[in-house]
């Protein structure tokens, strides 16, 4: 048998999600692409889908997460700022709290499973 | 402004989720209405999908988490096992100090979000 365990954090902002697996994920690719689009295409995901989660986090958040340099044909370069690097790196480390948190116990619930 | 924090824990095996939100929800139903078809009502959810999800953890774990018991019209009464009640009980648990892991996290996430 192989078993694991899985931890999905969001942060709610009125009805909708600022930040959650697939928000920070996103941003990790931004980082890494230069883009929002290239991030998108990484991710596969619409460039549309990409732009929309970009919007609810620099909506949701009080200062921008994503900045976009205009140019090129499909919207130039973007990155993440230093409060989006900030709240990836504490989203990143709640998730990483919660893991060892409840490794215990789910490591105990994991011995009660078939064979 | 309102925010606030969610976290999923799933216990996966193989290719199922052996135990996560909607299935310990269903099993807190169970316990309540003391049938499975009545606890899928009060969820609203469909018969068939309240017993598949029952399927699947009495097929994950390695004894069964609800019996149930022929009679009536619409398959009888079904209860929680021991093992199911402590199975949610170690869930709830793993939840709980999930929650309070990432409190001071989370705070500190959500000052940053917009007023």
């Amino acid at each position: 048998m192989t078993y694991k365990t899985s931890v999905k954090i969001r942060l709610h902002l009125n009805d909708k999600v600022a930040l959650g697996p697939g928000k920070a994920d996103l941003l990790e690719a931004i980082k890494q692409h230069g883009s929002i689009s290239a991030a998108g295409r990484a991710m596969n995901m619409s460039y549309k889908r990409a732009w929309d989660l970009v919007n609810i986090m620099n909506e949701s958040f009080a200062k921008p997460i994503v900045l976009t340099v205009k140019g090129g044909s499909h919207g130039g370069g973007a990155e993440v700022t230093e409060l989006g690097k900030q709240v990836l790196a504490q989203y990143r480390q709640a998730q990483l709290q919660a893991e060892k948190a409840i490794e215990h116990e789910m490591l105990s619930l994991s011995h009660q499973l078939t064979d």
